[in-house]
């Protein structure tokens, strides 16, 4: 059997023992659920939003499809009357978020699903898979483009991205952060985002005169070559492009970059920019990659090598230093009262909420409260309403506005926020009417 | 645009720039590429390798979509002569391969694959990623069960799995590595793994009476109700199971176990133990959930906490410790020609290659041979022929038969490579046939 990234069965089998118990009991109020994140990872200042669009779209494709209510039949678990009642399972609720790229911290709920208890419990699985994976990777990325802000980054992570999903997502998150494209292939086509491509040291290997590798690519390619130069001997191989180029301008094709990827990256690159410049090539751009990350980021940059562009792959894709966050999607009223888990180290605040951000004069964030949703603070409200009785609020948002917020965000980080290494944390506070409501929740519980 | 996992755009844009300069230049001789992991990451002895299924299946069924070439020609980016070119496009090539569940090691090719160079290079990016993916997360899951080898332990990873593909591959890895279902319910139906579900603080909190939620949701599910208790205060839940016990009982309804998700959960496994016992629910099982992986899995198997059953979720769907293997997918040879990259700290060893497994008298596994494909050596050949033409050499595995070769895998396992603390290195060799080509073709490359 296919799954499309919208199938219903998409989901964790408790998910439809809770619906059937549900069901059993006529128990379908409406309840509100709030996604959020419990602690920053050590190696995370601040985190950024990701993937609403994503949750949206399924939230508005959701229902059962005959072929997938009969496998669900076939496993014996579930009786009729309750697969039946799937069949008319559509998501009829309403979505409070955080705009994508914003810049949020622990506590702060990122996303609301308020709708009849059955349609909220349900989605659980999904909206978190879709909302955690893109949040992590634009987290990560973001750190990236704070290293190196005037450089092109581009997300080179297919190959050891965890499945073709996570690839496709993090090309997207990753350009939401701020990067200026991928190289995988069908994120460009889906996302509509710029589109990368060099060649492999196979391609190179294949031939026996790398020089002879470098012009056929060149003639393929004859507006867009970035030659790869490291297979070998990284200098000979710039001394090769060096001798093509004139060949090759005869011919109108220009030379557009040559890619490292081995070796001290800085020295290198300042070699091969050299040989570049002696041989009138000072418009040939230098393209690295090979396991960078943000901290390599910064050393290059703080070390000035002569590197124009980055491919960005592993580390950001599967954010190797902090692969996950400690995310919930908590109920936290249901039948028009106010709910609180009381779980030992997992104690989470009751009802829903709203989360405002104050600002400085020099437009730097300065502090957030998170509040309860009926309270009004100053600052600017970071939860929005996005989808009411089932419908978006309006059109999608183009991946571009997105970036530009997302952008924007980032240069009212503070310093605490904006360094890689871990500082002070971010001011936020919780209002004195959601610490009296948990109170209360608390005592009423009893012992 | 709908993207199926083996639509033939899941690729990185190198692999098509460089397929048109193999195509202007009609290359298209026979290549085989190996795939291999260059080092072991710290957390680990030993990897195991997983994801062959995947890579055949998409090796099988590789083609481009009408739709798919008009969304290619629709890029500007490809003249239509090597458009159409795509249009044949099959897979025509052998694969030798590593059994899934195999343990290997760093330098072992895991994948062979054979084939007209286009087809070859092409394939690159998708193969990686299926492969990879399901690799490390297999080499992750082996030491969970290594560390509770007579535990049932359940993937409960879905919701910060990397995307839908990660949730489904990680739950097929897992349970060839030894896990014994998964909560994923869709990897259940697609994979024929066992499904397991229990419920949410949420559907607890729902209701305002806890006894209650329970006693529904066993009414609801009266063969199968495991019951988390840790919403409020786990002693209190405990009790509230034993109170309900003696009620459904009379209805001919079972309580199968209690779930703790929280607190320390070898102290609380014992309180709840003794207040079930007590109450004469001896049968009763105890499953615990948490944030955990193979370490705290050692720790409550050494401090013979009562636990039956094991969720383990997110480190071990994302690999926390170490979310990526450090692989590559290397031309060795070319048109009749072994091919050696060089590039400063990343070379590898040229030619096809074979992998034999030296066994003792024990059965325990006593060192790695790496040759040339054409040598002989003592010991088991680890490297099958599993695609010959296209074509697969034999029907698929049964999962079944492939996670008894994972568990013989493990037996046979040296201590060094069993504890979970890094020990010495297990003993690779490389012969000296290979050694020579190596040296032989860096001397014919000269300076």
């Amino acid at each position: 059997m296919k799954l499309s990234p919208d199938s219903a069965l998409l989901t964790d089998l408790y998910e439809l023992t809770m619906l059937q118990a549900y069901f059993d009991a006529g128990m379908n109020e409406t309840a509100s659920f709030e996604l959020f994140v419990r602690a920053l990872p050590l190696q995370r200042n601040f985190m950024m939003a990701a993937g609403l669009e994503q949750v949206l779209g399924y939230l508005e494709r959701l229902r059962f499809m005959p072929d997938e209510l009969s496998a669900l039949s076939k496993t014996g678990r579930f009786p009729t009357p309750f697969l039946r009642s799937l069949e008319h399972l559509r998501f009829t609720g309403d979505v409070d978020a955080m705009a994508e790229g914003t810049v949020f911290f622990p506590d702060e709920p990122i996303l609301r699903i308020t709708a009849p208890m059955r349609e909220a419990q349900f989605v659980e699985s999904r909206v978190m898979n879709l909302a955690h994976f893109e949040t992590v990777v634009a987290s990560k990325a973001a750190r990236c483009v704070l290293a190196a802000p005037d450089k092109l980054l581009v997300d080179f992570g297919l190959r050891r991205a965890h499945g073709a999903e996570a690839a496709l997502l993090s090309a997207r998150a990753s350009y939401v952060a701020g990067f200026g494209g991928t190289a995988t292939l069908p994120a460009g086509l889906m996302f509509d985002i710029p589109i990368y491509g060099t060649m492999a040291h196979s391609y190179v290997q294949a031939y026996t005169d790398e020089a002879l590798a470098f012009e056929q690519f060149a003639r393929s390619q004859p507006e867009n070559a970035t030659l790869l130069i490291d297979t070998y001997d990284t200098e000979a191989g710039a001394r090769k492009v060096v001798a093509l180029a004139p060949l090759l301008a005869r011919d109108g094709i220009t030379i557009h970059g040559v890619r490292l990827d081995s070796g001290d990256l800085a020295a290198n690159a300042r070699r091969v920019r050299q040989i570049l410049d002696d041989g009138g090539l000072s418009a040939v751009s230098i393209f690295a990659s090979g396991n960078l990350d943000e901290y390599q980021l910064r050393q290059l940059i703080a070390g000035q090598a002569p590197i124009d562009a980055f491919g960005i792959g592993t580390r950001m894709n599967t954010s190797s230093d902090a692969p996950y966050l400690d995310c919930a999607y908590k109920l936290v009223d249901y039948a028009g009262e106010a709910r609180r888990k009381r779980s030992e180290g997992k104690t989470t605040w009751p009802a829903r909420k709203a989360v405002y951000r104050l600002t400085g004069p020099n437009g730097v964030m300065a502090g957030d409260w998170i509040t309860l949703d009926r309270e009004r603070r100053d600052g600017e409200p970071l939860l929005e309403p996005v989808m009411r009785g089932g419908n978006r609020c309006a059109s999608p948002i183009p991946l571009q506005s997105i970036r530009e917020h997302a952008w924007r965000q980032l240069r009212a980080l503070p310093n605490a926020q904006r360094t890689l290494d871990i500082d002070e944390p971010y001011p936020v506070a919780v209002s004195d009417g959601l610490r009296e409501l948990a109170r209360r929740l608390d005592e009423g519980r009893g012992g």
